[in-house]
């Protein structure tokens, strides 16, 4: 049983698996009593549960980021899956107790991450750009690679945002060999760090939040104050034209002014930055939604993508192809 | 001289070429007297001129379609480029005076598109589909491989629709190669019909305008209503689910209902087949206006793009990847 | 007691009547167990109830469609009237047990309805859209005389869709009498067949919901795509100038592509009916909404007209009129 | 020839007619010379005429508003028709000369108008509305009579406010008819005055244009401030419940906020007599861009429609109904 | 204890003190008994709190408006602060039971604010303004002085309307004293007026809610009315052009039409009064929330600025200045 | 004469001054001759000219930036004031030729702004926002003192950008006493920074334009990057809370995101400074236009503001206060 996992278990099942704390809001019950309102994640995904008449200790103990051993029936409740809690305790030395161990994680393992961005970077003939990825790459190196790529939504999973800047990097090496006159380094420097600002935007893999720089500044000009500060380290002039370039296709990579970049694309490179980071951002979170859908129906709406629901195909030998 | 394009002389050059009349607006000057204000076009593009104190003959022998002897001086008028003639005749049969000669056309030769969107009919492997996308594209065989993707904007040279498409294929080939649970058969199959209903839309590769049935119906509708033609010839129930798919993905790929689809995505292909589009065609305008643009400065303003415009790199060694 | 509506008892009153289900949700409650929310309808209207406790059974009993008999007391929860369920039970085949008895009709008889409409029919003297118009009302004449107009909004009741249809022509022939120049065969043959769509696009009257084809296609594009295929069986040349308008006008009848018309009405008589089926759904909403508001209050908010509340003229002789 | 009017000449014809001046520009050509940009009008329409080297006294004498002897050519400038004046003087007292005479008028005598507005005021049973209704329509009964009910746009001529307000009033006839639950006299009292503001928003019949009342505080406001003055001058409190339903029904009638109305309709009456007068000013608007456009032909773009164009059937047996 | 108030109290702490009941809601529970939902206010805010198994009496009894003796114990649910009540009775005579003195309450004293409006009036120059200025406070005057600016959001305190309109007037003069060519007294007469609608709009300053006139007609076309009925009364031409500006000046007050004002500014006092009023109404409601917010962490979400939170800046002595 | 302006002429009046050539467009007349299109400027305004049959000497000599000896007749051309050229010439060495003198400039002398400022800095006792702005200051000192505050639209002037700071910073120091809760130190040190970014933005007051830097990072990333690099300099930690709010309080300030700032306000001081920009910015629109408009008339539409006219009062003694 040991390594069952959340989503294992059907309606009314009886489960006794550790995973993960993800919230712990504390409330109060009609009755004047305290309770828990719990979530539990581990990499199959995650599940509400009520802990009921929770002690001082209890509240200190539960709190995000700590692995518990969970006894508890597999319910649903107004059409939303949950857990009804008979047992709660904190998982010890001696058992599984690692957080990062039960959190959602990319499809891919971080060492081939690194090696495929690392062999882009290469690509980047340019030498200022070339510079300025590696400087800043190597400052947030370990956010980089073990960070989500938003707290909800799209690519919210452990080691999200280098996935999706890899995926990214993927589709432009597609763009780049079909169309004439992309500069390639320019597009692939962008991609790389057009995100990277989410480093300082958000709290980290764990019981992710956003940062009071994340809210006050933004990962769109936090990222580019990085870029600025990285050329007075390396002696780059920050207003010489390959560095405004740079910054540039990082500022419009939002697409218009209402999602957050102070400028719109004006150059090539920054247009296709713009539609590929939408278009990877859709797939992952339709992706993501039919996961959970069964064929013949339609997924639950997605709030990133104007509240629209997916339908999954019929699981039928004549649709398939 | 025979072979020297519109485009080919600088300012206060003197030219004697042939060129195609793309439109002709009969007007009357300050001094009461008629003149045309005439557009030339060869595939260089696309200049204005006025022909002066022209008689009835004139007026009846000068009309888009016809190809020409231009005698003239390139001059530009309030910023924009444009010849002064100083002579003008129809070409005769002894000379170039094929219109479809005179017409930009897509960077590809036809036979080279044809053969490849053929592969890619040969991989859309569910029945229905494919039997509604070869009864179609037999039908309209001819405009498809012919006609421009637009009237302006983009692709708005002969070949463009089938160019356009294309592109659209090759770009789906990446990405179904890159995530997975697309289906291929249904991207391929929405792509070669997205755009078809143009045929109908539009009047042709020669002077280029909306028909009656493009002005009330819109191309979108049209495709849908061929394909409800084509299953009952084909004696599909176009009630059964896999046409249903078929019409859903192409019916929603302007994205938005603001664009004109009445419907928006809600299948994964119909969501990538979109923004496909979209990056395909925003390539395509910027492409153009960047090649009348010369490095360090910005290019028009392009129209199908919320009028942005866009900055072309100085040309510069550092700057080079 | 037998002929009492849903609506005939005040707060804390006891009835005991026939019911028909129209929703039914399996929850959990707080203590495990599992219980019904159950929505009851009659023609006076519909209310909610909880079924405490339901055990296997009744779950599989209690479905949408089924007629009940009801023991309750008219409760009011949180501003919001509904029912506490006593005793419940189905009814027998020697009590009234028909769900088409208890759904909310038209204001007027179904007979009545087709009489007035086919009149209509016989004033479209226009051969190619009386043809096509016949063509399609037998195709889904029942459907088209039982079908409510919409889930929810206005015209939702049993025979909605032809009320609604009626009505319009009806306005349709006071504008046809007071303004010149406007086409009446084109304008009826429009308005007969613009919403016939709905009889794909819902699944009919006894618990109302959308069908795939009507989520993915909609009910615009599913009766253009009928038009074409009726031409077809009817040999007329779906792109002659007759179909094309009369297409149009049913493709525009939403008079702007962000309500899901793929074109705007660039017709006098597509205009017209635009403007017709707005204002007779609104008044429909209102004069529902004010059904249930007593003099001199303002009604709930109405979510189909951008969520105003109506106000309801103090019951004063002086304002009479 | 007395009798042609200014639509009657085709293009390179010569006429010699009388025509009021709608518009006159004083500017100064190239070659440094003034000139005068007139508009000239009669009740076939207005065309656009230069008239070279315009002397002061020219300049003093050709002012809006005065009739003229024209002799002129017509032409067709850029695809706009227009005149070429060959002779220009004033009318003498002898001759044509009263300017009301030459203004397009409706469709209607005035007389008619006014006996059918008295029948409706006789149906305002309310007292209190049919005392401020026969109050302010005696205040402006002359301007409300004679004024257009806009400078351009729809019913732009000589009585359009009452003719606009009659039309109103039969759609207003027929819908209470239809329909259950509506005020009558609360939806005949709004309909008469909801423009009656323009009586004072605009300068008149001949030249019409914005006076500083009507830019400053608009028609709406202005005859909500008429209504208050009429109370107390009647002695009827403004804050009583049936004047504030006709001050809403009159403040609401533009529908939304974006459209100048103060207030969104709340009442059932305001929502219909919105949607009356949109469909009425949308009919006549279309009507007028038709009767200048050719049967199989779009007529031009209508400012006050999106910008719409209208398509004019083919005018053919097979389409006349 | 006598003293203390509802947010003197932390969470688990016991209270004991007189209060004013806001609003009170009776529900059913789920076990089928009323209860009453009700909010208590005194000067320090307001909190909810749940009164079970109401029977008649309390319902009849503990209704808005009256001032109670509440035994309560502070909690949390949900995040949300509220009372858990113990204990409820109406104040005894011999106690505080006037509800006037448990109102929030404008931070200045009424006769304070007087004074200084009055100081105002006697600067506005401009004869009919000031006529028509007086005239109108004189008539609200007892309303103008202890209504609220609103029923929620900013200034919504007893004697809030005044205080708003003291506050504009205050930064009204610093602007006229640093720029050039603004009419001080349209200015001051048009702040002082824009906002006394609200006296007829609102029911009050206890339990405030929008009255029908308040509903149907809205406070900006209630003022301008109010007027012209000044200027009949006072026998000055509601034409004239000073009346003009004055009825512009507040007419355009909310900026834009979709505000609510009929005409957008086009006066530069019309826009100096628009932009003061959003700068007076943004710091109120940014300070109420900021008051309720620790330091280092952000406010709730302000519905009247589009549901933005705002951050209170650390206690930190570095940060202070 | 010497010391007439451009504005001091009447139309038809001869004037023979000393002027500054704003901008020059070489362009082909329809007679095939060259002619240059001047705007010619000083600080009374700036008028358009044109200068026919320009030959290459006259091309290259009258540039944007020269001063010239202009002789000229002042005319009207369609409604637009502007001179008919007699003759031209550059200005002498020993004749008022310095393009500075002829800007229009700030109506305050630069040094008094200056030292106004400096008392404002002196106030910012913040240390880290005290040095930050220093620093930026007296980097870009000279700029700052000179550049306008725009191309066109509100302080298109030279000193326009230190004399609009100045006067928010006036309007600040009210505001600050009249509200509590304010860090003052705060709006000081961020109004002062607020368009800092516009020295690198615009390219000088002398011909103004956008940099490429302006036009692809804009002047709100560029001043962001400025403080970052300062920060660097300065050894201050960017991401300390001190710094982050300053640089939001800057991001901030236009308010929306669609109007280009990258986040909305969350701070009390960001909408503040907000709301101060806008005010100024309007007042200072209104003010210029109404500067050419005569009483009683409205003033040219202006571009930012949504083109809304102003009205002028009548210059009436009545209404003057």
């Amino acid at each position: 049983m040991a390594n069952q996992k959340l989503f294992d278990f059907d309606v009314d099942e009886v489960m006794d698996i550790f995973v993960l704390i993800k919230s712990a809001d504390v409330r109060v019950a009609k009755n004047g009593k305290r309770f828990l309102a719990l979530t539990f994640e581990d990499d199959s995904g995650e599940l509400a549960g009520m802990y009921w008449d929770a002690n001082d200790e209890d509240v200190s103990l539960f709190v995000p980021g700590k692995v518990v051993k969970l006894n508890a029936k597999r319910e649903n409740y107004q059409g939303k899956p949950q857990v009804k809690i008979t047992g709660l305790r904190l998982a010890k030395e001696t058992e599984p107790h690692d957080p990062s161990y039960f959190l959602p994680h990319a499809p891919e393992k971080r060492s081939e991450i690194e090696a495929q961005i690392d062999q882009y970077i290469f690509e980047i003939t340019q030498p200022t750009w070339n510079r300025i990825v590696r400087n800043l790459l190597q400052k947030h190196h370990e956010a980089f690679f073990t960070f989500p790529a938003a707290k909800t939504n799209h690519h919210a999973f452990a080691g999200g945002l280098s996935f999706h800047t890899l995926s990214i990097l993927n589709l432009a090496k597609s763009v780049v060999s079909q169309y004439e006159g992309i500069d390639t380094a320019l597009l692939y420097a962008g991609a790389i760090l057009h995100d990277l600002g989410k480093t300082v935007e958000l709290s980290g893999p764990v019981s992710t939040s956003y940062t009071v720089a994340g809210n006050l500044i933004g990962h769109i000009s936090l990222v580019d104050g990085e870029i600025v500060a990285a050329c007075q380290t390396l002696k780059i002039d920050a207003q010489q034209e390959d560095v405004l370039l740079l910054r540039h296709v990082i500022l419009a990579h939002h697409g218009l002014l209402e999602y957050g970049s102070p400028v719109t694309p004006h150059l090539l490179e920054a247009e296709i930055l713009h539609r590929l980071d939408e278009l990877d951002a859709s797939v992952m979170m339709i992706q993501g939604a039919l996961g959970h859908t069964k064929p013949g129906e339609f997924s639950e709406r997605i709030f990133g993508l104007d509240r629209r629901n997916f339908y999954k195909e019929t699981d039928n030998d004549e649709l398939k192809s």
